[in-house]
């Protein structure tokens, strides 16, 4: 049998919610990289990378649903429609998403979407761009003396009754903060953050393509973080981490071997990777 | 060159970082895997499993320097030495950590050292039990209208001036709280959060050995949480996690294939994957 042997047969009818990871095609888990090569049809983001996806199986038929911000895209309810179609149709469901699955990438409601039509699914966790993305650029979210504590919170406001975070309880509850999708609201956050206590100097890093070989590292304070996030494109994957760790970049950057690998171009050998 | 397309070569004299992920081998990064096959000497914690350890390269050289909750270990300024000690003698060293190295992994303090000692690294994330676990049982750490921010806290006192969580501000600041290494202590924060405004009778999980094949789920309230927590060893590896997310675990679990692989026990099957 194909794949590696620590994964599960991939039942037909059923349907795999697997994390690629934050960008880095070399942080793809083996059960990702099996999930892959065994699929019949896999519904993907548009996150998840082009070197990702060459790693499916020759007859797998790839499907994009995925989002970027500020652009359209199919809507969440016509997804977890097409996943409970294909898997009734008998084929092995591949809904590969960035990151983790289950930290805000919707995959909890996709899973009760299938379980609501009575559709056997696997959860398979990914690397999560709000741990990774700060590894390689120096920056380690829990420290010690440092950070004891670490909250990941999405600045993307979902409407339909969602409660507002408190940011100021937050701004005393955590240590450091891993902000998702918030570049566009940061300014309000940081002042809000201010208000609650939190030093105007204290070190923001925003981190763009976080773990992709054009990632970018930013380094501000709490104060002019909204200033530097204006200079970004809103429609880039952007990371931001606010706290003392952030510090830890000036002196762990250049002992840090952080540059992803040049992926080999040749298709051929890419497929050869995925029937491993 | 053995080794995945997608990993950097390991320098000689260079020390890797890497995130074993949490129990299921299925879950190592396509760049641990390559850590493995190429690592000239695997200084590893005893929470890291055999079958993950199966992986090494036939001539590498297998150090535990592991600690489980309650038992002694080296010191960490001794691991640190170690590393750059190995390093120094042009070997590639691997350091391979349960989970995430910089989610309390303290990899942040050995890449300090490393970088003190003129030494190159590498960061490689894994992925953490603190989604991982919850994901194996059903429990998304994340979900739309119950929770929009996700904090990881240890309950491990550090000492040596490290402040202590803010319970009261934490019960506020994020919706699901994941704790780690915090069953000992568990009664004194669950009467830290019902009294800064928690509901008793919030869902609580208590999952130990969490995505390996004999993972223990326990759903409990906060009220009775430590009463629950009483009844597990408390050297074992116990995730707790706090939240509305926890009530899914019902519905997701029925439909949910959760059950790890078992592992083909053959060795040399293994040692043949390592090479891929």
């Amino acid at each position: 049998m194909p794949g590696n042997l620590f994964s599960p047969y991939f039942q037909p009818g059923t349907v795999w919610l697997v994390g690629a990871g934050p960008g880095d095609p070399g942080l793809l888990t083996l059960h990702a990289l099996h999930a892959l090569a065994q699929a019949d049809v896999i519904l993907h983001d548009a996150l998840v990378a082009p070197e990702i996806l060459a790693l499916a199986g020759a007859s797998a038929r790839l499907e994009p649903v995925g989002k970027r911000a500020g652009r359209t895209s199919p809507r969440q309810l016509r997804i977890n429609e097409r996943l409970i179609e294909l898997a009734r149709a008998g084929l092995r469901v591949l809904r590969l998403k960035g990151g983790d699955p289950l930290v805000f990438g919707r995959g909890g409601e996709e899973a009760l979407a299938l379980a609501a039509a009575g559709v056997r699914f696997r959860l398979v966790p990914g690397v999560s761009a709000g741990t990774a993305a700060p590894a390689y650029a120096g920056i380690p979210t829990t420290h010690r003396m440092r950070a004891r504590s670490v909250a990941f919170v999405t600045g993307h406001h979902v409407g339909g009754g969602a409660e507002e975070i408190d940011w100021a309880a937050l701004a005393h509850g955590a240590d450091t903060l891993v902000l998702y999708m918030a570049t566009a609201r940061l300014a309000g956050i940081a002042a809000a953050l201010i208000a609650a206590g939190r030093a105007p100097d204290e070190p923001v890093a925003l981190l763009t393509d976080g773990t992709r070989p054009d990632q970018e590292v930013l380094v501000t304070s709490l104060a002019e973080a909204a200033a530097a996030a204006a200079c970004i494109d809103p429609a880039a994957a952007t990371l931001i981490v606010i706290g003392a760790v952030v510090d830890l970049h000036r002196t762990l950057a250049p002992w840090l071997e952080s540059t992803p690998a040049r992926v080999a171009p040749d298709p051929s050998a890419l497929a050869a990777t995925a029937r491993l």
